[in-house]
C-alpha cells in the first residue's frame, strides 16, 4: 500500500512523458529545463548550506548540513540519463541524505552528453573524487551515492578510480541504478506499464546519446554488469518495485555477490524510479533515506 | 503582449485558488506546504551560495553570489500574507536579485502569523537589519527588497528602524506590496477577474489573521499608507498591471510623493502578483530584476 503523498512523483513523470510525446521536436534545452523540476517534489531539508566549488575543473556543489562532520564526505552523482538533471535539480535530495548521514555531500555537476560523451561523465566524477581526497578527507571516510544514471556512476566512478590507482571509498549506495546500456532487463518490458517514466524508448535514446554513434554498450564503465566487481567496497542498492530498471538492480546485486562482494538490496514495493525524491513529502522517501543513513554511517565511522 | 512563458505563474495561482476552494478545511500546515512551491516557477540563478544564519535570534539565509561585494547587502523580506512563504520558497527569487545587484542578500525567515501576530514580523525584520549593521555593513550600503506582504515589510521595517533610532538604509524596492490591511483599493474589485491569486477573500482572511482579533487595520506598521513617510530613503515600486493590489502600489507611491520623497514606479502590463518570480524562465521576470539592479546599484555605490 503506497502513501497518497507518494503518488505525486508518478504524476510528475506522466506529465513529462506526455510532454515529450506531444512535442517530439522538444529541444535538448527544453528537455533539460523540464528535468530541472525533478526536485520540485522534494521537501526542503533545512539547516543545510549550499556552496558551489570547482573540483579539479568540475563544477560541484557542497551540501553542508549544519554541525555535520566535515572529516567525512559523500560524493553524489545525479541522474538524468547522462543528459539532463544537475546539481540544482538534485540539491534537496542529496541535502536530505547528507543531513541524515551527518556529513557534507559534494554534488557533482559533471559535463553531460551529447556535449561530453562516455566516458566524460565518469572521468569528471573520478576527478571530483580525487579532489575530495586532495582536501585531506580519507578514502575510508568517503561514500558514494547516486541515482539512475548517477546510480551507475556510483559504481563506475569506483571502477574509474581503481583504473587510476586511487584508493577506493568506504561504501556506495546506487539508487535505482541504470546499469545496462544494452537494455536487456526483463522488467523493461514487464514493468513498462507500471513505470510512469523510464519507458524503453526513453532509455534507448539516452543510451545512444551517451555512448555516441560507435559506442560500445558492453563497455564496463557504461554497463558495469560487464565489469570485474571483485574487491570493491560494500554496496547498498535501493530500487522501486514498479521500475523498469528493477532488473538492472537485481542483476548488479547478483554480480556483486558472484564476485564475493558485500551488498545489501532493498526493493520498495509500488515505488517509482528514484522515489527518494519524495524525501520530506512522503513517508517512503524519508524511509529510504533513513535506511541509507543507518547502513552507511557505521561504514564511515559516524 | 505577455510572453507565453510568463503564463505559468498565473496557471500556478489558479491551481492554488482551486485547491483552496476545493478544500475549505485545508490546514495551515497544508497551505504552507503548497506555498513552498512558489519558487518552482523560478529558474536557478546559479553561482550563488546559500548559507543559513541566525541574525539576532531570527533565522535567515544569506544568498551570496560568487564574487559579489560583501561590503553591501540586501535585506529581503518574503511574501505570503505574513502566514506562508519562507526563505526557501523565495531563495531563487532573491538569489537572482542578489546576483543582478552584485551583493549578498539576507533573506529573513521572520516568524509568521498566527504564531507571531503583528508587529512580530516587522520586529523580526528590524532585528535582522540591526544584525546586518552589527556585521559592519554601513546603512548607506544596505537596500531592502520584498514582495507582497514582504513588500510592505520593505517599507515598515524602515519605519520600525526609525522608531528604534537605527540609521536608515540607502533604498528600498517593494515588489507588488500589500500596503493596505483595510483592503480599500479599487483594483481589488476591478482586477478581481484578471488577478488569478490575490482575491478579496484571501487577503481578508490574511489581514484578520495577521492583525489578530482586536488588531488595528490603520496601524502604520501594518498599513503604511497611514505612516509618516517623510524623510525616508528612495523607493522603487514594481507591480503587475493585472493585480488587485495595483492600487496598493499607486496609493503608496502617491503618499511618498506627497511627503516629498523620491519614488520610481513601474507598472508591468498584463503581469500577475510578484511576477519577478519568473526570473530565469520568462523575459518579464528577468526584465523586472534588471530594472531593479539598474536603479539600486548606484544607490549602493555599486
Amino acid at each position: 500500500m503506497v502513501s497518497k503523498e507518494s503518488t505525486v512523483l508518478g504524476e510528475m513523470y506522466k506529465k513529462w512523458v506526455s510532454a515529450m510525446a506531444d512535442n517530439p521536436d522538444m529541444t535538448l534545452e527544453e528537455t533539460r529545463e523540464m528535468f530541472e523540476h525533478w526536485g520540485d517534489v522534494t521537501g526542503e531539508p533545512g539547516g543545510v548550506d549550499y556552496i558551489e566549488v570547482v573540483a579539479n575543473g568540475v563544477p560541484c556543489m557542497w551540501a553542508k548540513p549544519k554541525g555535520s562532520d566535515e572529516s567525512r564526505a559523500l560524493l553524489c552523482t545525479h541522474g538524468g540519463g547522462y543528459q539532463v538533471g544537475s546539481m540544482y535539480s538534485h540539491r534537496k535530495l542529496f541535502g536530505h541524505i547528507a543531513k541524515a548521514v551527518g556529513c557534507p555531500a559534494l554534488i557533482v555537476d559533471y559535463r553531460r552528453s551529447p556535449e561530453s560523451l562516455h566516458p566524460g561523465p565518469v572521468n569528471d566524477c573520478v576527478d571530483a573524487y580525487a579532489w575530495i581526497l586532495d582536501q585531506g578527507i580519507k578514502p575510508e571516510h568517503v561514500a558514494f551515492v547516486g541515482d539512475s544514471a548517477g546510480g551507475a556512476l556510483a559504481i563506475t566512478t569506483i571502477l574509474g578510480a581503481r583504473d587510476r590507482g586511487l584508493p577506493l571509498p568506504a561504501a556506495s549506495m546506487p539508487l535505482s541504478p541504470w546499469t545496462d546500456m544494452e537494455i536487456t532487463g526483463e522488467t523493461v518490458t514487464t514493468n513498462e506499464e507500471k513505470d510512469h517514466f523510464v519507458k524503453r524508448a526513453v532509455i534507448e535514446h539516452m543510451s545512444a546519446t551517451f555512448l555516441g554513434e560507435d559506442g560500445d554498450r558492453k563497455d564496463p564503465l557504461a554497463t558495469p554488469l560487464y565489469a570485474d566487481l571483485s574487491g570493491l567496497p560494500p554496496f547498498y542498492v535501493q530500487v522501486g518495485g514498479d521500475e523498469t530498471l528493477l532488473d538492472d538492480s537485481r542483476r548488479f546485486v547478483a554480480k556483486v555477490e558472484e564476485a564475493g562482494g558485500e551488498v545489501k538490496f532493498d526493493i520498495y514495493p509500488g515505488m517509482q524510479h528514484v522515489f527518494p525524491f519524495l524525501a520530506g513529502t512522503a513517508p517512503e522517501g524519508d524511509q529510504a533515506i533513513a535506511d541509507q543513513a543507518a547502513w552507511v554511517k557505521p561504514k564511515l565511522g559516524l
